[in-house]
């Protein structure tokens, strides 16, 4: 199949619904407007810390067109699942849907449901609170020392109460090899701190969730999620409800980038109002709320590196310290996934990762495209640069030195998470963006303003494609379905429970269901389905959707394929064997003048009764099968304001086969974007003292704007990967963890200074310049 | 599996749905309010034939708040389809969606979308429509002579145009042996002219069609229809709109009995204005235009028979007259299903059936519970109890003698549709009815008052059960599919296209899947889905549900079974053949103590990624499995009043294996009920010269109240048919087809009056008297 010609995919294809977008027509979770709904609001914490002494909600209830007021003390304790695709033995319990200790400025304190989104927010100035403010601690080093406000007594991982007073949710240490050895034998030992910032998923779409009640204790729920089978059962565990009468129908996402991965609180809290006012309720965040409650785990990285004098690493060992904020929304995964990216990106005989996860009294943190695989990235691909420079090697040499290969055992997420790697790209894509930004011409750069200086940096990366692994893993329910089911008029419909948060996943998946079945990429309909009608999927994550879904409709359509060709050959008598279904027909092998179209042989089954053309399977991952990545950066800084200007960004990726051209190239380019204002600005700050999120809008928190963007040249190798669907991998976060590091990387070879704290902000560079020009005197 | 222990079925099941409708939670189409939807109202004519000679729209046009009116030359001239069950090439084209020409009171002149119902309204009263009046044929005997005036020029067949100016739509003639030679040894020959009524279906739900135009040309579709791929296919084709584009979601019915098999012209109206508006549209039928469309086709039905003098049939022949009414929204099946039925009766060496369906200026008739059968069973069954007391015969007795048994070739719809009789409960249903009702005694009966007659008769009918044949059918497309999915927690969601009318269809396949898969009835969801995410279904038509869903349904569960058993043997580490499930768990054969719930089978498959449990199968029926219905009825009849009152009915149903007892007893009494107001009342009268409709509602067409209601005794036969899902057989339509003929039998048999037309009403009672008394002069 590797040489066979491909009808679609490789193309260019447009996105299966850019008209629909690009005409306002397609539905996103802000488009539902149920007849008859109420309108809800949260009432959100001022205080970082503090105990709910008593709440006064009378007059909100008696507010004309309040239907319900909610607090604490309504709501049963049930603990909140944050994530369904965890076993339940991994899960952690620690909240509930309304709290009576509120842990971070925003926590959730009451609800409101009513007849306008005025009157709702109306009633939430009605309500009275009178806290008992406690100490708060928002450093993830501080919370950890003793004598630390004690953010949770307690949680519960699976049926199991596990004293936190530590403020320490989860530890990891692995050791591959003897490190202590290894750095005995290295000639060279590097050893530095990395810092990385709070960037916030900065999705266009704002999350919006309307649950129905129906008959029966039914509700339907339509929310801006990445996973609608595990939101339901998060729903269903959260709130006690019989799964099977939840129905969450599956929408678009407008972005998303890991942030409806998890259950948000504000799913259960709009959830218990509908039941209990049995009216169709509907919460939407405000921005405000958004940045209150999602983004990427900020971390402190320690990396110590023995290298031998040539380059080769020896010793290897990485203590990481991960912040979930206040809640483990997206769970200790953080600290897992760095560890495995760790381990993984370079050959080294001797490694170890020691780590934690902490709370503080901040806002919790979810997934974020890379989930633990920038911050991570970021170090690394810094100290390899450091590295590179002592020994005098060539930083693209070195990278290419130590480099994990074919062959080589992968870790997505450390031990849980392992397989082979099958195909790897770098090389070729080392080279290819060395040839454009003219990698041997780094070191003389020069511009025609004295105080703006040049410099080119480089850095590689990867990312799993899914959470593949041999043995079903312990942590994760790692699995999904497709069906595809031909229409009487030789149309498909491709039933997948998959959610495509914006990337283009609905549309590689109708690539790969027309290239497998023979017909036109038109004729697939990707089709509006829920949780009633569509195989169970876990949430979207992980650069999974091409890789795993794909391989699911892949196999379907093989299934749906073989029926085409059965009909066809009891319709032209000829064996079924001599039969191949291309470009809408069923051809005979070795006798071209006889074939038959596919709607044919559908129309004919039909009036025939044959029946409906359907396949179906479900399909678990065996592996993680990693894409790896590329940058070439090169910058400009202005040394008078410490100012960066990315001119240049080649990035290159390793996808396996290219299902949709388009598509890949346009994930490359949001990574660059994404990846630039982790390095260069993204941050949420947060009040030292007050706990008070200084950036809750976009005129604070800043991203990068079209005219802030450099030239981007896309690469893309040339592989194939035995284990995906036609030889495609993943895509969307490789693209993006490797561009803060070379970003910084650049900025040193421009400037000489060294960022080991994300963003890399002007005042960061000027900084390191005074101390570089006080060093030099 | 004959004698195996059933846990769910023959037990007595409350409805699936019963609680919502009990709480008035389950949604009808009525109960679709979709935001920012307009409201259609239709023009109708108030001629019976009229050639519009031009249409002002330009008064409604400006009026605030109307979106769109349409007449016939805004519309491009497709034909619409009626029935998309039909092949092709038998498809009848005789309309468009709106006409130029009208050929009944309440034909479709001028559509109007509008802000609000009223406002529609107000706007076709400001249409002012110039007509050209022609002369006008209601009666269907009239229609043919030659001068009559002429219903329509021409029609098409498929592409075939096809010249009707003798109003002629069809002619049918079977022979079977030699007719004439059969009556020239027949020691008796009978023959007598019989008429029925033009019933009305008199469901409860009034139609309502909503369409909501989409994305990228989709509509999205909320219908009254028995069959949502059927109407997709309609829709599509009628519009010329690529068929994945539609989707038609299915509801529950509130009642139908066929009235929305058949594609009424409302669906084609109120999708066009959606498309031209591009907002939702909303159609209802009033009472009224129901009536104005729908009712079961009158017929006048000769026939001759040739009867041995121990009352053998030996010859047999009827000749039947069918009215379609103005259009053939029913097609012209009712003329094969009649012919069918009269040669499926009775064994008879020669056996002839000439007949003929015609247009007439009346209101377009459907389909209606028996289709076609309530007609022949009348004057068949009236025949058969002349022919017995002609010759002195027990009328139970004639039918044993002649009836028709297991082996003999049963005619579905003439030649099309046969099959093998595989079981007949008849025999023990005239055995046992006969011993309720006293039957010995029917000779012997008297009342208090001696105005007051008393009277029993017998009749016996059947229906096929689906459309099956061993070939598929040049005329329909019959088949169905089901899909079978478990959810996470164990609990199955069966997911079928057939619609449930309101009789219990969708309890009866849950029985049968909850049966067949060994789990608890509660744990088994018919979900809400549609045309996008189902098998295709053709209607809910001729008691196929239990029958033909139900074996798809059986299939699919088997198939989900066996992947429950292959994962049980798998945690159970024992072999799958020692396997099988029963009450929610899977046993092991010969060791009691070994078992695992069927759930905790889920759930282990589920942690370990082992997918979504499903079985999903596409079924075409084979047979046509005949269900045998007797009914013994008791009666006074006032002779000073013509007044019938209904005592006692004895209804007997021979349903093969029973799923639901409940269902069958209710589908049983609810036949009663249709079969009574048959016999006694129901008819849409039309004034003759100028085809007005002078029953319009439920004041002027009279059904039976609750206290006109019998006692009555259900009896189920004890049968197996091998061909059904545990044995099971159809049963909805059997059970009215007898009614009548019972009721009009045991008159007879109270006062000597023989009803040849129906209804049986007190005026032509008296009139039979009136001329029993000139006789007896």
């Amino acid at each position: 199949m590797l040489n066979q010609e491909h009808v679609v995919i490789g193309k260019s294809l447009n996105k299966v619904e850019a008209v629909k977008k690009a005409k306002g027509d397609l539905k996103y979770s802000g488009d539902i407007m149920v007849p008859n709904c109420l309108h809800a609001k949260v009432l959100r914490s001022p205080h970082a810390h503090a105990l709910v002494k008593s709440i006064d909600t009378t007059k909100a209830d008696n507010l004309p067109g309040v239907h319900a007021v909610i607090t604490h003390e309504d709501i049963p304790e049930i603990s909140t699942v944050h994530n369904a695709v965890y076993a339940y033995q991994s899960q952690c319990f620690d909240s509930y849907i309304l709290e009576r200790k509120v842990r971070h400025v925003g926590d959730r304190v009451a609800a409101v449901a009513a007849e306008t989104i005025e009157i709702a927010e109306e009633a939430l100035d009605l309500i009275s609170v009178e806290y008992e403010i406690l100490p708060l601690v928002v450093d993830r080093i501080k919370t950890m020392k003793p004598g630390a406000p004690v953010i949770h007594e307690y949680v519960h991982r699976g049926d199991k109460r596990v004293d936190i007073r530590n403020n320490i949710l989860a530890s990891k240490e692995i050791e591959y090899g003897n490190v202590e050895k290894g750095f005995r034998e290295a000639d060279l030992i590097v050893e530095n701190v990395y810092e990385t910032s709070r960037a916030n998923n900065a999705q266009l779409e704002r999350s919006v969730i309307t649950c129905c009640p129906g008959e029966g204790g039914r509700l339907d729920v339509y929310a801006t999620t990445q996973g609608i089978h595990t939101l339901r059962i998060a729903l269903a565990e959260s709130l006690g409800i019989p799964i099977h009468l939840i129905n969450v129908h599956r929408l678009y996402l407008g972005g998303s980038f890991g942030a409806h991965i998890h259950t948000g609180f504000i799913e259960s809290i709009c959830a218990f109002l509908a039941i209990k006012t049995q009216r169709p309720v509907r919460l939407e965040k405000t921005r405000e709320e958004i940045f209150l409650s999602c983004g990427r785990h900020p971390e402190t990285i320690r990396i110590k590196s023995g290298v031998k004098s040539d380059g080769t690493l020896i010793a290897h060992h990485m203590d990481l310290t991960d912040d979930t904020g206040a809640y483990a929304t997206g769970a200790e995964s953080k600290l897992s996934l760095g560890a495995g990216d760790f381990v993984s990106m370079y050959r080294c005989p001797n490694q170890k990762v020691t780590g934690r996860t902490v709370y503080t009294n901040t806002p919790p943190l979810t997934a974020m495209r890379g989930a633990g695989n920038p911050q991570v990235h970021f170090a690394l691909e810094s100290q390899m640069d450091i590295i590179a420079k002592k020994l005098g090697i060539d930083p693209a040499e070195i990278r290419l030195k130590n480099l994990i290969r074919v062959g080589d055992v992968l870790y997505g997420a450390g031990q849980d998470i392992v397989s082979k790697i099958k195909s790897n790209g770098t090389a070729s894509l080392l080279k290819k963006g060395a040839e454009i930004i003219n990698w041997k011409n780094r070191d003389n750069l020069s511009t025609d303003k004295p105080w703006v200086k040049r410099g080119i940096g480089v850095a590689r990366g990867f990312h799993t494609s899914g959470c593949g692994s041999e043995k079903p893993s312990e942590l994760y329910v790692e699995y999904t379905g497709a069906i595809v089911m031909f229409n009487v008029d030789g149309t498909v419909n491709l039933n997948i429970a998959a959610v495509d948060m914006g990337p283009g996943g609905d549309t590689a998946l109708a690539a790969i269901a027309a290239e497998e079945l023979g017909v036109p990429f038109e004729d697939v309909n990707v089709v509006d389905n829920d949780t009633s009608t569509s195989l169970f999927d876990c949430p979207t994550h992980a650069s999974r959707n091409t890789y795993v879904v794909g391989t699911a409709v892949r196999k379907a359509s093989i299934q749906a394929k073989e029926i085409i060709k059965a009909w066809a050959a009891k319709i032209l008598e000829v064996p079924i064997e001599l039969l191949e279904t291309r470009n809408g027909t069923v051809h005979v092998l070795e006798k071209s003048d006889l074939a038959i179209s596919i709607k044919d042989v559908v129309r004919t089954g039909h009036s025939q009764g044959w029946g409906t053309i359907m396949g179906s399977t479900s399909h678990r991952p065996r592996e993680i099968a990693p894409h790896f990545t590329v940058c070439f950066c090169e910058v400009e800084v202005d040394t008078r304001t410490g100012e960066v200007r990315v001119v240049r960004v080649v990035s290159g990726a390793d996808v396996g086969t290219v299902i949709n051209r388009q598509g890949v190239e346009g994930q490359i380019e949001g990574g660059v974007h994404m990846g630039l204002g982790y390095a260069l600005m993204e941050d949420t700050v947060i009040d030292d003292t007050t706990g008070a999120v200084l950036t809750t809008d976009f005129l604070n928190y800043k991203t990068l704007g079209p005219r802030d963007m450099p030239k981007i040249d896309t690469i893309i190798a040339d592989t194939y990967e035995p284990s995906g669907p036609f030889g495609a991998k993943g895509c969307g976060e490789g693209v993006t963890n490797h561009i803060a590091p070379a970003v910084c990387n650049s900025i040193y070879s421009a400037t000489g200074v060294r960022i080991y704290s994300l963003p890399a902000t002007p005042e960061k560079i000027l900084t390191g310049l005074r101390k570089l020009r006080e060093e030099a005197k």
